[in-house]
């Protein structure tokens, strides 16, 4: 049995990396994407995801064409996060024994909508009996200046799109049973999320982003994953994250900070990133914060408290070498 | 349960079809590849393949490093057979509890040593626990000139590199338990196969290829989907076709016609291609036939009869839209 998939990974990279010589073509450790450097000023990038039964949805509460548009959000945020628009996607299915042609259908549905909603063209893909249901999408898009999670550097600001925390919250109401109708933002934030509404050229253009990332494990945990890749600390305020109303209410009601849902939710699929640039004036992008020379600091209510980010697996996808 | 992976396959396809519109860029429909034009003369050839343990590969008789090796040599035989070279991969993998780090490592040692030795750079990937070994490669290549299956026309050659047979006889000799020292390239190449050995680009330089195929399903099953896609049929002069020493041997002992193992041994990954060059002088290369306007015609002894092609699944690989 494999203890952790983290030494697992990092047993596999070093593998690789030994064994490869190293690319002047091919670029992206630990990102979003694996690059590829098409020609001066255009670059290829290529993602894959495994999706399973019963690990990354569960069919009890949620419809196969939502589980198949989450998969193709998933994958279509990965492209998003690093400045680049969607071009195909490949799909692999592993059938198992009950599923019907009319379940296959529908998960393709699901999968389609969202692809077409955002340019993504589903151009192939291979089919398989197995066990459990297994769906893995690869994605390949483009960009013409991809942004890194390794590019962020001290004074640095943080901006966030949309807002966090619906996804942890509906989760919770699936898992406990709790009233759907009363949180309808929050089933739909994680049933069938979109990715980032804000359009990726504006951010480029506006923002000339130094690094990103989808919030796809949680704001703290992927904002972690740029300082460890761009070797600097953070500083956050924690009130300036942007919540729904739902999840504003929901706290106050239940008497809980509303920073332990903005925080800690994953599969939000906003972009976090940071910028030189001071802009206050877009009402779909917010400034949450800077990046320091090191350390993990929450700032809330002029209090700051120190943080650490151990015990989370930062490394559940490797592209790039 | 579904009752043809056909049925459901071609529904999907129809599906994809209809709620896309058609893309001047992606191309490529029921081929190895999916098609992408980068700019004029460069084109992106993608394709995946999903791998499942007990169905793809058995680990009583081959091992990780072997069955690694084995799906890699599957992918990248998919770009030869457009024309391509292979540039990088993705790799999936679903880890079933009882697999080690030790076995993960094999299992990508074999995947590297096939992907080093053809030029692949593996430059990511993603995992997760599963039931199941579960391995999906995803591929990209490139090349100046597609080949596709349809290009075939009546009175073109047909042309074969290497040999065929002997991976079906490798599998009946492990599955029968029998001698394996007295068949050493049987086993070999059902267990560790490479990609074509001849090279791509003499092929398209020579040769001007109008289509083109790996043999993964079988000789016969393969030029079926030639003849199929490109609106044809054949006649195949089975005398000709190339057999190793280790078939002839074993077919005469046996009393068995060889044509029995070049026909219809699947996953060779020799390439399979129409030409309308008449060139008899390459040893690697084998002209075995002819195309024609329709039927399927076997010729041997001077003798000649036709075949059918149903009962086979056609579309397990559904590349390109």
């Amino acid at each position: 049995m494999i203890s952790s998939e983290f030494i697992l990974i990092e047993s596999i990279k070093k593998r690789v990396n030994r064994t490869q010589d190293l690319s002047e073509k091919i670029y992206g450790i630990g990102d979003d994407c694996a690059v590829y450097r098409i020609s001066d000023n255009r670059y290829g990038l290529f993602s894959t995801d495994i999706s399973i039964e019963n690990i990354h949805f569960d069919l009890s509460y949620t419809s196969l064409f939502n589980a198949g548009y989450r998969s193709m959000t998933a994958n279509i945020s990965d492209i998003f996060a690093m400045g680049g628009k969607p071009v195909l996607a490949l799909i692999s299915l592993g059938i198992p024994p009950h599923f019907t042609s009319d379940m296959a259908e529908e998960l393709y549905d699901g999968m389609l909508a969202c692809a077409v909603k955002y340019g993504t063209f589903i151009a192939g893909g291979d089919t398989s009996k197995s066990d459990e249901l297994i769906l893995n999408i690869s994605i390949y898009g483009e960009t013409s200046s991809p942004v890194f999670r390794k590019g962020a550097e001290p004074g640095d600001r943080i901006y966030i799109t949309g807002n966090t925390g619906l996804s942890k919250l509906g989760l919770e109401i699936l898992n406990k049973k709790m009233d759907q109708n009363s949180f309808p933002g929050s089933i739909v934030k994680h049933l069938r999320p979109e990715p980032c509404v804000e359009s990726v050229d504006s951010i480029l253009k506006e923002y000339a982003p130094t690094s990103m990332i989808d919030i796809s494990d949680g704001l703290i945990s992927d904002l972690g994953h740029i300082c460890t890749m761009s070797n600097c600390g953070f500083e956050l305020y924690t009130d300036k994250i942007p919540a729904d109303d739902e999840i504003i209410n929901f706290c106050i009601n239940k008497k809980i900070k509303v920073s332990e849902y903005t925080l800690y939710s994953g599969e939000e699929y906003e972009l976090l990133f940071t910028s030189k640039k001071e802009i206050y004036n877009n009402k779909q992008i917010t400034y949450i914060g800077n990046i320091t020379s090191n350390g993990y600091t929450l700032i809330s209510d002029n209090s700051k408290s120190a943080i650490e980010l151990n015990g989370y697996d930062h490394f559940k996808k490797t592209e790039g070498k």
